[in-house]
């Protein structure tokens, strides 16, 4: 009756994917640690990145983009795992608002993820056996350390910008706050300068959905030769109806049945809705790793802007340069408005130049990663107007 | 890591209830078979009940309560699993709104829970084993039907009232719509004429994460000795986050860390929410049986009075004589207002005697179990005004 078959001991694409990157790499080795605000230290690691376009000669034309909770570096070409364009290829191409032929873009994987970065599947060599849970457990702050570390390596002083959805908007926001004067203009997009109490409610719900299956061996599935993939499929099931709104739901699905015309009066999938999540849980845990999703649900629960400047938001921003644009959706109950609001008080506070645009949608938290004429168009002036004032005009 | 303890084979204090009631129980044998809508008869079955307060002479001043989804029929006096009060004692009692000097009030387990009416956890005659999934998917009208047949049994003709929150509210409109002249007074609250989408959706995750557990067992678990605790824990977890607001959450949990007065760096419970949460899923597993929360999940998805009734809300009270008033709650995100308003037009168009009342608070949809001052008033008003124009005051 579960919609994952048992037992799951076969290599996944998205496994291999995560032990052998096809994208470019970064290895970071014992002469340069990361140090962790855990107070532990990561040493070697490596961040799997791809990037489109060419830097230009005087290096002032970079993006870094930061993805969000499951996504992957694979922002703007097809991703090798599930074959599908990249997730933002709405917004970053040739003669797209992020203009590949004028900018240089990169993403990294984030660190603790799957994708081909070290991550909690990713072999610790002190050990020669996957780290699994002795992973120190990792933060926004320290995904951004080790971009920027990234970023150093590729030779580049500032960025042009940062941009970033969700937890893609708080490595975008904590880029400003760890490195003010090396960010020119920023995007945090449906986001927050802090994770909700509901949206921790949420993430407690899918690591224990994770922890509750017994194929996750206290973590160390993978030397027991299984995978928690019926946990992990209920955790992508309870976290995508946040992703989306009532009113999109409403409208996509209704009570709308699944390929018959009346009530089954049985557990099988009766309504759309149903179905449509029952794929959403098996696809997902093809491409992603279960402990991945428990470290990287913890980076997004820690994240507390204002907590690491004792308690005051606006305090985080007083050295900022950048000039911000702040993007969130009306209908996105995962970051509302008012989370935006906040960060644009704080900015405010601080005289920065910054704009916000609330774009009115039913789509939901998952707007940022649709074809939403609004939203790309608010993207592509402001990204216009900041390569104005950065002189990158041809 | 998880929650719940592994492996759970002893009978808990709710499977005991659920097995030897001790409450009243009303038993219809074969010459009284219920039809279900399914087209299916359930036979014989039995329902376990509670009443309070005397029936008067004429048998007018008989209350049905309607419990929710993980409710019971103990309604208002101590329940014998958990050993707390009523779940309504804050509206049923000796002088309280819902007076059990004036008034007899019966509330009875709903079939296919785990209170000791039949369910999927009662013995199959036929097999002489538990029903588990062979016990025919019920919904909220068989559950009033079986009600009905429980009032017919106790010489009630007409009730004076049906009130309910909840799953409880589908019931009360049920009632309303299929006896329309056995009802002097309704209060649905906090409900819908339908189960939307994203509820659906929240249900799903629920029985996923059920039915994900390997000691579901297909659903056989009582004979295989096991009990899905870890996947009703989760159930219940994912479930509670939709009975609160953010709000709510926000001001009695927050970014509070539990019993620690720094980040743990790891997976156990940080936040007080993560915590509280957890102890949400720990104590329901010992009170309710899984395959019930299948049941009664099911039943809810499945109710859309409009559907029954040629897609028109109107259509269906077209009959009523019952005077109603509906209750909803602002900060309410399962049953948002507009389901009650959508109710509330539907009785206008037939010149039906409504009132309405939002209650403005952050409680969200639990707020109807608690004692929130404005509900509390707004149900005596009613069910004293209510009993005078049907003649009950003394």
């Amino acid at each position: 009756m579960s919609i994952i078959a048992d037992p799951v001991t076969e290599e996944t694409l998205g496994a291999r994917e995560a032990r052998q990157p096809s994208s470019k790499v970064a290895y970071f080795g014992p002469d340069e640690p990361l140090r962790l605000d855990g107070g532990r230290t990561l040493s070697p690691f490596h961040l799997a990145y791809e990037t489109y376009g060419e830097l230009n000669a005087d290096k002032s034309n970079a993006i870094y983009v930061c993805h969000a909770l499951t996504g992957d570096q694979y922002a703007a070409s097809p991703n090798p795992v599930t074959g599908k364009a990249g997730w933002w290829s709405t917004l970053i191409g040739p003669g797209k608002p992020i203009d590949t032929d004028r900018f240089f873009v990169v993403c990294a994987n984030v660190l603790g993820s799957c994708m081909g970065s070290t991550g909690p599947a990713s072999t610790d060599f002190e050990t020669g056996m996957p780290y699994a849970l002795a992973l120190p457990v990792l933060t926004i702050p320290d995904m951004v350390r080790a971009q920027a570390m990234l970023i150093d390596r590729l030779g580049i002083d500032t960025l042009f910008a940062v941009i970033g959805g969700s937890m893609g908007g708080m490595q975008c926001l904590q880029w400003t706050v760890a490195y003010p004067s090396r960010v020119f203009a920023a995007l945090p997009i449906a986001t927050g300068a802090r994770h909700s109490s509901q949206n921790i409610a949420f993430h407690e719900v899918g690591r224990q959905a994770v922890m509750a299956d017994p194929d996750w061996h206290g973590g160390d599935y993978i030397q027991h030769g299984t995978r928690p993939h019926k946990g992990l499929a209920v955790a992508r099931m309870a976290a995508h109806v946040t992703y989306l709104s009532e009113a999109a739901l409403q409208r996509k699905f209704g009570r709308n049945l699944q390929d018959r015309d009346k009530l089954g009066f049985g557990f099988d999938a009766d309504f759309q809705i149903e179905s449509y999540l029952r794929h959403q849980g098996m696809t997902f845990v093809d491409r992603f790793d279960a402990n991945a999703y428990l470290y990287l649900t913890r980076a997004m629960d820690y994240f507390d802007i204002a907590a690491e400047h004792g308690g005051r938001l606006a305090e985080a921003f007083r050295q900022t340069k950048t000039r911000f644009c702040l993007v969130s959706f009306s209908s996105d109950w995962l970051f509302p408005t008012e989370e935006s609001r906040a960060v644009v008080h704080a900015l405010n506070a601080n005289a920065a130049s910054v704009s916000f645009v609330e774009i009115e949608t039913d789509k939901g938290h998952d707007a940022f990663l649709l074809d939403e004429p609004e939203f790309i168009g608010a993207v592509a002036g402001f990204v216009s107007s900041a390569a104005k004032a950065r002189g990158l005009v041809r």
